[in-house]
């Protein structure tokens, strides 16, 4: 399936992943775009996120639906659509929505609203019994700053609620949770987090190449990243792969490596 | 239209718009990526302006109109190219191209050269006789401020000599003009502004989200604004909705809000 | 071809230029999309680089290869790929590579790995007997700064060997080798080089607008440039003719400018 035969590549996960997950933000494809990216690179998204509120603008929404699903592509609404939702006690009509498009994923989140986490956890446990449920932890305001602690036993009570994986908020500018407001990923925090939660249940918002580039070498190549531009899939894979600047050496044996280090 | 029913969405123009206009710009679309556009966004596309010189490179330009036309998206060459006949002492040429292509909107700036208020004037007066007239106020050099008085002033005589809209010039980069280095809106200054130029009168340049939320908080999910690329085109109307993170509170009552706040 | 007569643009060289060379960076485009890069500007691309190992998920990369070769572009993998074969050991495999894919360019190079200056030259003797060489210099790591004598030895001595042309490195960033942290070019080290190697014998990576302008500004319309993105094609093409703000000036004789600065 690939174009060349190179070793020491590490191995990919494949179709369908649980780990190694590869989400992609749609913030408003056309359909004839949407082919094209099927076209290119299918194989290597797991999920789309229709980013914010475009679901509701997108032209022939069913159409697209169809054509990600032809290619295995899981789709869900962003989170901050269904907060519009919530927001105007509007749940029951969410889970409508939900089935009258055929979804079979939905995130809940409470990046821009404030939900008791009893609550939220009731929404997750609901809808986990209708869809495939990703729960996103972290706020989108820089001024609400969690604990290590926060972001653990939230992820854990949402996992626990039937969340089948928890995202980590990073917004599409990838400068909030998880970051500094540089981008810079909170390496002791992460790691905190990884020790109490199982890596293979967290998705990490990584839109910038740094941050992907960061969790690799942290986690290895099957991490699951999230936010990724349709134009990023591909040099995302690269970087998984070792086929770029920033990990080609990450999976080299060190024998090998030497000489040329 | 819309694919889904929501209370508290601000209500929105609809075409031919007098505000609430988007302006893109197209940096050298193919006539497929147009096609797509249209498709995915048409009826959110008000103006499409041919960035500075790209319309002398456009392969089948005429074709690309026809279908900017043809989806009522009127399309006008960037007041660079414009400024590229005046300091030749071509501008009846330039009558001439835009008679050519069949245009009916044309802008007239002084980004890049300097001329005498009078003479733009001047421009203005004659080339509304043949196409609606957009001006654009302010300068492409970081070394010539404006004072609020020359922003006030240089938009109420251009009007009055007959631009239809009046464009505060921001760069495709976003850091000039009504914006400061980072791309900060200059608040104190566009309230002066808008004391004194009716804000329905005015395009503001806005490429950065952050600039589109400001404008949309201070003035209205029906703020003129401009330059906008392709793919935020959608995004872009989602803030205007209060469908994203940015603008999510501002269209909501404040009863409904509280209790997520 | 062009869609308008305009005296004072500056004489542009034609394909198959030796210099005025574009080199576009293409990251995993569709073979769709890439069908309508070359409808839109597929005359002023000299040059696309697959950049670094995108070409090995690149679907029926032979449909792709077929279609830039029939728009006269040649088509080369990064020099990232080159090296992960050259730390394999694999020199041979990527020569029967090049062979099997009927490239007629490829990139030398040593960017992420180290190789002596000797070792590096033997490979592109070899190679340039096999096909047209273009060998980069500089590293892709902030921690390797190469002085000016380094610069121009390399340069010099690969050109010796059969490069047909050496790039000078910047990465996608442009932060990187040429250029400082910021993006600023180097000056007087651009000058040192310029002095000592045939400035027509190099292509300056440049992904960065303010990079292309200092180019164009410094050497002229007719510059090598390279690492450019598909979108930014036609507006660098803009910039050499003079028909944008940051080059507008640059070839319009004194006497005509004058009243307008």
């Amino acid at each position: 399936m690939k174009n060349f035969d190179l070793p020491f590549l590490p191995e990919r996960t494949q179709k369908p992943r649980k780990s190694g997950i590869t989400m992609m933000m749609d913030k408003g494809l056309s359909n004839t775009q949407t082919e094209y990216i099927i076209e290119s690179c299918g194989e290597l998204i797991d999920f789309v996120k229709f980013g914010f509120g475009t679901s509701y603008l997108t032209k022939n929404l069913k159409i697209k639906l169809a054509l990600y699903k032809e290619a295995n592509i899981n789709c869900y609404l962003g989170g901050t659509l269904f907060e519009a939702y919530a927001v105007r006690d509007m749940f029951d009509d969410y889970r409508r929505l939900l089935d009258e498009l055929d979804l079979e994923v939905a995130e809940v989140s409470d990046g821009c609203i404030h939900i008791d986490q009893e609550k939220k956890l009731k929404y997750i446990s609901e809808l986990s019994n209708q869809v495939k449920v990703l729960s996103e932890v972290g706020s989108k305001s820089a001024d609400v700053v969690l604990s290590d602690g926060e972001w653990i036993s939230k992820m854990n009570s949402e996992l626990k609620a039937g969340s089948w994986k928890v995202i980590a908020e990073a917004r599409e500018s990838g400068t909030i949770g998880i970051y500094d407001s540089e981008g810079g990923a909170k390496s002791e925090m992460i790691d905190h987090i990884s020790e109490q939660v199982n890596a293979e249940n967290i998705i990490w918002e990584a839109p910038q190449k740094a941050q992907q580039v960061w969790f690799i070498n942290h986690f290895g190549a099957n991490v699951n990243l999230g936010n990724i531009a349709p134009e990023e899939v591909i040099p995302l894979e690269t970087l998984r792969l070792g086929l770029r600047g920033d990990t080609f050496f990450s999976f080299i044996p060190d024998d090998v490596a030497k000489p040329f280090k």
